[in-house]
């Protein structure tokens, strides 16, 4: 497999996202096609052990910022690394596209400018995996689409469908719509219909969740709209950082409590990796013409290398295929 | 002060309602009205001591439990305690209304049977208040109104300011709007529009917020629709039972945790305490023509007594006089 590796994505780039890089290729075997300025690429790939990997690296005169507007840097940075790399995709070069950068950006990039999206998707999405208390759980869109049309959630829970069973190996995958309540009759008018529209499909769907019902596994694709899934998934993120956060200072303030804590160390470790988004790394920008994964800018080479290995398992899967077949066929036509 | 409290709301009806009562009353000196099936509260009163406290019991022939349908309780339930102790207030005879019952039910039966709503306001929203890592934020909608206008929006952000500076002690409260994103032109349509007409407004409006600026206190009041605000509140809910529930796991895990656990178990409490609903208790019920505190039905005696301590600062505050004064005052003007 050829993976294509956005070099110059992080806040701290080239760093985790080179040694992720290194990892992956280490561990998979894969040929990492590493784009970026080949310099600082190359000067960064002195300080791992790459001898006998198939690492290259492939240069990208521009280099985008979190600070870029996705909707300038076609033109204003036309030989930016995310152009470069997913153009490999485009043209075939390589099987995946991995980045942590300005995922606006990669939007933009990848379905304006490289791959364009897959032949009768109305609307490409953001999605997150998460596996909070049990097997990881998709959940989209979460953020590509602010404003949506009942339609367009449908095509969400189909491309979550595949992903979670050719990608994740869900088999019949449990899809819910994450609403303000289960009970039928709750939600708004824009989860009402796309409940209707759901139903009429020969998707697994299992009804409206709320937050609790997703945080613990009850589905395994979640679909909401962009406004709403981005609100979520960083509800999420908000209350786990401040709960560390608080228990980190509580934990400091008497000598029991800094006993307790040391002793205690090993265990809110385990509790931490199950919360930690590095964990799985990243999550399919699902409806471009071609495997594009996006994670955390803030990301260190644990969360690097684990989205490489999610590109893996999406090209395993052949998502982009399986999308295209489905999207429009017979299991989103009424019965 | 005279705050009719619902006997027969919570989960465990009548222990915590009655415990939290006479705390209450025991506290704060206030005149309480248990509203409720009478013979269930006379017995639940002889197991407190009451002596020289004002208890006052009214007898109401319905109870309303959380399977009932709100549109209904109306007709099948018109002597529900919910009715009997809103009409207190709409009478004159009470100053206020506590309840940790059913929230359709109190919504239905306070805005279309007892109480009314504010002349002007559009539409009453429920509220929560949160105090996780700063002074007290409301937020609101939470839940009553899953589609909103504009319009209905700026409304909130009116109700919501008055009550953070009348009844939370908040000078000039900050007020955001929760977005995908804080940055100007972030949004989905329904917070584009209404950020505008915020703007407008005399109202200290900081701009958009993300989870984590509420989280943190960035603002004091936070405006959302009743849909994703609830979702909002229902994802810190259960991002915060799953941790708790994970470190308590895991905490059981080998020998060492064990004794860590048990040093860290005050530091654990205190952090367990900023994030524990009940401690406030209960939040308003903003919009409705009387004083209405709505808190959690699995309350215990410590949220009983805060949500009435929520009401009679609602009362002191002169919330709904103020709310009536400036709904469609000068301050939703156009500058």
């Amino acid at each position: 497999m050829r993976i294509a590796v956005d070099a110059m994505g992080s806040d701290h780039f080239p760093v985790p996202d080179v040694e992720g890089a290194v990892q992956a290729a280490r561990e998979y075997g894969d040929n990492i096609l590493l784009v970026g300025d080949e310099a600082v690429v190359r000067q960064e790939l002195t300080k791992h052990e790459t001898s006998g990997l198939k690492i290259d690296v492939i240069h990208a005169a521009h280099h985008i910022t979190m600070h870029d507007k996705p909707s300038e840097v076609g033109r204003s940075k036309p030989e930016s690394s995310v152009y470069v790399a997913s153009k490999l995709v485009a043209d075939g070069r390589a099987d995946a596209f991995v980045s942590v950068g300005n995922t606006g950006a990669i939007l933009a990039i990848t379905l304006l400018g490289t791959l364009g999206r897959v032949p009768g998707v109305k609307r490409p999405c953001l999605s997150a995996i998460v596996s909070l208390d049990s097997r990881p759980v998709i959940l989209l869109d979460i953020g590509a689409n602010a404003d949506c049309k009942p339609q367009w959630l449908l095509q969400f829970a189909v491309m979550g469908s595949i992903y979670a069973q050719s990608a994740l190996g869900h088999k019949n995958p449990r899809l819910g719509l994450l609403s303000n309540g289960e009970e039928e009759g709750k939600g708004n008018d824009l989860i009402k219909e796309a409940g209707e529209l759901i139903k009429k499909s020969s998707l697994n769907f299992v009804g409206n969740v709320e937050p609790k019902d997703v945080v613990h596994g009850a589905v395994d694709v979640m679909v909401s709209d962009g406004f709403v899934g981005n609100i979520f998934i960083k509800s999420l993120e908000a209350m786990g950082d401040l709960l560390f956060h608080l228990i980190r200072r509580e934990a400091r303030a008497d000598m029991r409590s800094k006993a307790g804590a040391a002793l205690l160390r090993p265990a809110l470790r385990r509790v931490y990796k199950r919360v930690d988004p590095f964990e799985i790394g990243g999550a399919p920008l699902l409806g471009v013409n071609g495997v594009v994964i996006i994670g955390h800018g803030r990301t260190n080479a644990l969360g690097m290398k684990n989205a490489i290995r999610q590109a893996r398992l999406a090209v395993a899967g052949g998502i982009v295929e399986k999308i295209r077949q489905d999207i429009n066929g017979i299991n989103t036509e009424p019965e």
